[in-house]
């Protein structure tokens, strides 16, 4: 099967346009299919401040209101999505933009208002690997922003972790699939305190083993889950590394 | 020859969702391959203000400077982009969205900052036919927005008309393409304050004619030489109409 390499970027080098820059190279320099998923960054907080929006938070979650939606479609789907897009353009990267509605990518099931009411937040129901299919044989690079839909007229402000392990997984059916999570961090760090004590591999025992021990910090733990259950669903890999060091081996590879 | 209609929606439609609900619904049902370009509105104009963003105008023209190029991609590449291809997909027709720089599908030149500089404002330069046949041939709907990309990494906002007849006139070579410019009027009036003189179809003799009696108004005039240059560039007709009788027979053909 062929080797498709999922690959997402998070938001703290979203928001540092020259570790930006230097990863889109990178990125458009990786050879055969692949697709990106890209988080937001903290540019919608910053508009919805400059716009007069008071953010909603409830247990430090945010609320997605119908004002905050279109302040997040617009900067997710519109400003970021599409300087990504023309930076991967520039580099020879045949860059095609998606959000879950665009081809019917991935649609998404709103989340019930009870207990809590999110508001416009959803969570993936399906991936239309149809979709990527074609365009990754028509030659396109998807890059997918976390908006999605219904399929009933309604935007929904996604996870983008889940959907980059939610693609990884649809197209492991037709494909080798790599999930490659990448953030400013070398890898998942045994002392947090120090990004020099990377480990390089982990398994399911030990995982077992460093979360009996409490060495794994709290911000990683759904990560690693994430990634396990997408090696669960078929994924061949998933590997959580700097996104400055795209090229190399470097980073923590799960299997 | 396949049938290629290129559909474009005006600004005064965009500002009106119930007028744009029902365009959507009616253009979901047009038969065969279609492709919708969409203008801004003045959504872009009500954000920035929100922003505390002063508008820069030069003799009645805006100047997109850094800033405001930010928020019309935000706006019109994101939020209403999304917005009408979410609609869109509710209705059955597989959009997909797309700004030049997507795909590659326009690529536009920064228009010189002599005698004026608008900023960053681009006139077209190229279409990329094999982006849009290869997304057609995949059975999805492109819908274009006005922002594109100069190749280099820079987005340009460009004049939505102009990108509508640019994709006429490019696809004219494997398709026999109709340019269809919907707004809120019923197609070219003899008389600008009788909405019901509508001049069926105009000729170029016709259009001499109505142009040395004084009988277009300013504003169409543009607007009928850009629809005389697509059928001069291989367009097979143009036709001026209203966005609520895309299914009719009604406006103004000009061939």
């Amino acid at each position: 099967m062929e080797l498709l390499k999922v690959i997402k970027i998070g938001g703290n080098v979203i928001d540092n346009p020259d570790a930006m820059e230097a990863f889109l190279e990178s990125f458009a320099a990786v050879p055969g299919a692949k697709i990106l998923v890209h988080g937001g960054g903290a540019i919608a907080s910053r508009t919805l401040k400059q716009m007069g929006i008071e953010p909603k938070m409830i247990d430090g979650r945010r609320v997605t209101d119908a004002e905050t939606l279109q302040v997040v479609t617009a900067v997710y789907a519109g400003l970021i999505n599409k300087t990504i897009v023309a930076t991967l353009q520039k580099y020879g990267c045949n860059a095609i933009g998606l959000s879950g509605a665009d081809g019917n990518a991935i649609t998404s099931r709103k989340r019930p208002a009870t207990p809590i009411d999110y508001g416009f937040v959803g969570d993936v129901e399906a991936v239309n690997s149809g979709t990527f299919d074609a365009l990754l044989a028509a030659g396109f690079t998807p890059v997918v922003c976390a908006i999605n839909h219904d399929g009933r007229g309604t935007l929904l402000n996604t996870n983008a972790d889940t959907i980059a392990s939610s693609i990884a997984i649809a197209l492991s059916g037709n494909h080798s699939t790599e999930l490659i999570l990448c953030f400013e961090k070398d890898g998942v760090l045994m002392d947090k305190d120090d990004d020099t004590s990377v480990i390089p591999a982990i398994d399911k025992p030990l995982f077992e083993q460093l979360k009996a021990e409490g060495k794994v910090n709290a911000g990683m733990l759904p990560k690693l889950k994430n990634a396990f259950d997408a090696i669960d669903a078929g994924v061949s890999k998933v590997v959580i590394k700097n996104s400055a060091k795209l090229a190399d081996e470097s980073g923590t590879t799960i299997r």
